[in-house]
């Protein structure tokens, strides 16, 4: 039986260290994936860390995989040896429940996420059901793809699943981070005019520069005033507290806020704020193949790149430091180096 | 000049007594209509307790309007003296703006609420402009419309605003009043199942009398744990603060909870809650003239009348203690006794 080396988290919180697990028999409809490039997420020091409570250890963190094919199960479909995919924060999902069957699969009740009771993309090789191993289109660059896959996904999803979100849209992101990058990114593509709301006044040139038009101060509430009724979406991306009625009143008649960010704190929302502009507060997770094949089309299509840094994936533990004392700009990716 | 008989609330909070108020010349917009019945919204009572601090006194309140078009502006359009019609909320909207020119005129920014600044149908005639008096359709029962036009709106608004309610869906009401009672009988009549939510055990016969196929008791956590994940519309009509994670939490994922109920109390909303469903909350005013015109002639078409109560108008303030009282089965509407 083959070894696969990989980053074990021994124990909730403790440090990555190499080890080599038996990889086992690959299952009929999985693929196996020969990990070329693995970004890491929030979630993943979410997960390393137990902050859901729902981690289960020994874990193998990982799960915005570029890589390629190496292995295909018996039933696998639409899939060749060779071929350069991607792989997120689901790994698995049923196939055959109403939302699988309907499209949606990220919302099937038995899906499988990559790093929790299964083994994720800090390793040598990593498995998927098929379906959820997606090909990666000519012209996307594979060294700074992997982002794409989760955080990617994340801001992309509310572009996709509500059709009021045009190219006449007026399109707010909080946060600058991992995610909120990638959104203005996504947000300018696809040819709204874009409003950056940062904390950090450092970012705010940085921001522009992914392709805000406008920048406001989240911590300002005066600047926040001059945005009111002015935003058909606000997408955010942060986990922390904020002045939730000033960012609601942002929107305009009919406008969306979207929440992606694990904010854990609930947010207090004023039944008036919803009712006298019909506005809407919701959040999403990722999405399904085919919606992450939609976006890695148009990343290829408009040439988006998160913004990247670089470790060899043998300094895991430092690259975690680095994410963890909120240094990461914007995103990490190791390259595997076993 | 004409002298017009009202009832006038003469400072907040105060009975309502008989006066003849001078009418003024009609604006060359505006359609003068003869009041034949009026609703009593919670709102009139809001409106003149001045639980919101907007109220303008001395007030004429009424804005649930049944009655026969008695003079036309000059500039007034697609009416005509003897046609019954229906005046709402609002009575009035610039006609020009951004959302008036789109078809949305319920968020016009210059619009007047027909009991806040200007007077009300609980009065011998009430003005409109003429856009916002909606002529009522052949068929439909006119002494028992007049809730339509403020409370019915307001809930079949989701169901227009909205592209996903659709005849498949299965749609919950909570609060079997005034206006959960008329919503029971738009989602029934809609093709939905429909769950009422009532925290009164003597109001599970008669919801199911207006159409509800399913009774959950409001108040007990496990009943409402029963219906997790099973609807894609849960319309929230009550005032009162509720167990919003378990409702939250009867959401299908992609299910939308809407509130049309004025809670004062800020709604907790975990981030988590919507994002793992990608669930939406949303709230509406009332509609525009199309939509009440929409809602009009479902109405006639499947003869959904509101459950009244009748007094006539003379005795308006005891129907206002009525209301008051909470014993209102289900709407009151006035009769006009002049």
């Amino acid at each position: 039986m083959s070894k696969i080396k990989s980053w074990v988290v021994p124990q909730a919180g403790a440090d990555m260290e190499l080890q080599e697990l038996d990889a086992g028999p690959l299952g009929p409809d999985e693929v196996e994936v020969k990990v070329e490039y693995c970004g890491v997420c929030h979630s993943d020091l979410s997960v390393k860390n137990n902050d859901w409570g729902n981690g289960q250890y020994p874990a193998v963190l990982g799960h915005e995989v570029i890589g390629r094919v190496v292995a295909v199960g018996e039933h696998a479909k639409g899939l060749e040896v060779g071929q350069r995919v991607g792989v997120g924060w689901t790994s698995e999902s049923c196939m055959h429940c109403g939302e699988c069957l309907s499209g949606h699969h990220q919302f099937c009740g038995e899906s499988v996420a990559t790093i929790i009771g299964h083994r994720g993309g800090f390793a040598e090789t990593v498995r998927s059901h098929w379906a959820w191993a997606i090909p990666l289109p000519e012209g996307l660059e594979p060294s700074t793809a992997g982002p794409l896959l989760c955080g990617g996904i994340t801001v992309f999803q509310p572009f996709l699943a509500y059709g009021n979100v045009k190219s006449t849209s007026r399109v707010g992101v909080v946060g600058i981070g991992g995610l909120g990058h990638m959104a203005i990114k996504f947000a300018n593509a696809w040819g709204c005019e874009v409003t950056a709301f940062t904390s950090s006044p450092s970012k705010a040139e940085e921001a522009k520069g992914f392709g805000a038009h406008k920048v406001v101060s989240s911590k300002d509430a005066e600047d926040i005033a001059k945005a009111a009724g002015t935003l058909d979406l606000l997408i955010v991306t942060v986990n922390v507290p904020l002045d939730w009625p000033a960012l609601i009143n942002t929107l305009k008649p009919k406008g969306r806020m979207h929440v992606v960010g694990a904010v854990l704190e609930p947010i207090p929302v004023a039944a008036f704020q919803l009712i006298v502009g019909q506005r809407e507060i919701s959040g999403s997770p990722t999405g399904s193949p085919t919606d992450i094949a939609k976006m890695l089309d148009f990343c290829a299509r408009h040439d988006i790149r998160p913004q990247t840094e670089h470790f060899p994936m043998s300094r895991i533990n430092e690259a975690f430091e680095h994410l963890e004392a909120g240094k990461a700009r914007y995103r990490i990716v190791l390259e595997a180096d076993f």
